[in-house]
């Protein structure tokens, strides 16, 4: 077998962001995690690491990295069945888009963690970079807009979130007088998460308006409603459902959200939606833990996200 | 002077993550933008990218980038002066914490926007890698929470967020049913903003509880609160400070903010807090808006954050 000290001082340091605050988290001297990743290398004649411009694994590191969480979550199972093992303590690391993270998925997942006892790592990446760290092995499951699994997983539709382009109304009156025209979308500054983030871009397409489009950049969900609230642009903002009543069986009224029920934000042009399907991917070969809460997902997934269209 | 054709070309690839987006954005076919980096790359007879294990530049890179920001920044000051020159559009690429972001920098910033157009590129960083960010010439201003400013930047102290340990009632009854003790601390799954948030580690400092201790890891403040909510941890979450009535001069109470106002989040241990100082650094010649920017901070920071105590 492997030797696991090293690879587990390889995910410390990865995990951590550095040799130093590695070593901290194994309870280890810095020049012992060096070595063990320096003997680790030596034994494989590649290195694991690069160390600039930033710490990052090597291809080779990365595959490593991927086999030892698989080990873990493997042994959480393990530790389930034969508690004397060890703490039972479980982790499931995750990459979820900020939107769903600022949304449903807090909520979805409180009643999963109510029943299984596991620790959430959630990185939050956009969602074509999502499908990426799964290839790489860094998450064992993701939430992205693709259907189309990576080897070795399997994903599952979820259901879709819809946007709407959302304003202030003072931003309203002083950037759309005369209406919400393609020569006013021209001129008024969106809001736009990262460079990844396409939907202005499609909501402009909607109304005949090609970019480059003024702009301001805010990669937090929080901070992207919060720039419209203060008046500094409008952006596409995603619609809260409201949770169905579980245990009557009635779907609920779908919830505005309160910046839209208190008139704080209003829409641009209310029917113009844009609908982004979101699909769960997972290991095929996650563990139990896994398994259940894909279950658990596509169980209650309905009360959050509205159904995708029948393919 | 320098072929800026080239650093334009540099910056669109790195702002954009990658040369086809970098092309798209100049409105440049692939390869004049490679033919543009390489050119350029052969002047200076270093590399300025690196293209694994992702895009990045150089330190040379970096420093080029570094320039090319200043010089836009003096730029947008000679286009507000000889508007003729341009469409006068400022952009001020900046540094922000994701829990000022979340709470009160929007709405901080709305008023600023309302007499100075700028476009704000706004990153997402932990407060020390804000300042590296600074170093680096990546960000023109930055808030963090050390004074000590970056060679050819100024730093002002803000004011300090406070954080409390907040839960869930459910999660309060299941967790610390004979109160906060110690012991129940050292069981009590926690939630962890990422590898550099050490709040959760000081809180516990301050029961006498020692790490490790079960976390989850979520790098979203509205998912950290979200998850709070929904139970799965305990976690620290920043006050929002009510804003000051500025017209009259009054200094409104602290809002504890809804969750706490409405019982759906409850303190852990109400007397213990944890108080956050922010500084507002950016360059010395950034140009006349960050100039501007920075007076306006100054002068209503106060209505969100507390003072410091005195030095």
């Amino acid at each position: 077998m492997l030797d696991y000290k090293l690879l587990e001082a390889l995910v410390a340091v990865i995990d951590q962001g550095g040799f130093e605050r590695g070593a901290r988290h194994l309870g280890l001297t810095q020049s012992a995690v060096s070595q063990r990743i320096k003997l680790l290398e030596a034994r494989l004649g590649q290195p694991v690491l690069v160390r600039s411009p930033r710490l990052a694994p090597t291809l080779l590191g990365q595959r490593l990295l991927n086999h030892a969480q698989q080990v873990r979550l493997l042994e959480s199972d393990l530790l389930d069945q034969v508690p004397a093992l060890g703490s039972g303590e479980r982790r499931l690391r995750l990459a979820i888009n900020a939107d769903s993270l600022a949304t449903w998925w807090p909520e979805a997942i409180g009643r999963f963690s109510e029943r299984y006892r596991v620790l959430f790592e959630l990185v939050v990446v956009d969602q074509e970079v999502a499908l990426k760290r799964m290839r790489d092995g860094d998450v064992a499951g993701c939430i992205c807009d693709s259907p189309r699994p990576v080897q070795g997983a399997r994903s599952h539709a979820l259901g879709s979130m819809r946007y709407r382009a959302l304003a202030s109304p003072a931003f309203m009156a002083r950037h759309f007088p005369d209406g919400v025209t393609p020569g006013a979308l021209r001129q008024a500054p969106a809001i736009v998460f990262g460079p990844d983030d396409r939907l202005q871009h499609r909501y402009l397409a909607m109304h005949g308006v090609e970019p480059p489009f003024p702009h301001h950049l805010c990669p937090s969900s929080e901070g992207f409603v919060g720039l419209a609230l203060a008046g500094l642009g409008y952006g596409m903002v995603p619609e809260r459902q409201a949770e169905r009543e579980l245990h009557e069986g009635r779907l609920q009224e779908i919830d505005p959200g309160p910046h839209l029920a208190d008139g704080s934000l209003v829409d641009l042009a209310p029917g113009y939606v844009i609908d982004v399907p979101l699909y769960w991917h997972h290991w095929r070969q996650g563990g139990e833990v896994l398994d259940a809460l894909t279950d658990h997902l596509l169980r209650i997934v309905d009360a959050w996200l509205m159904p995708l269209p029948a393919t």
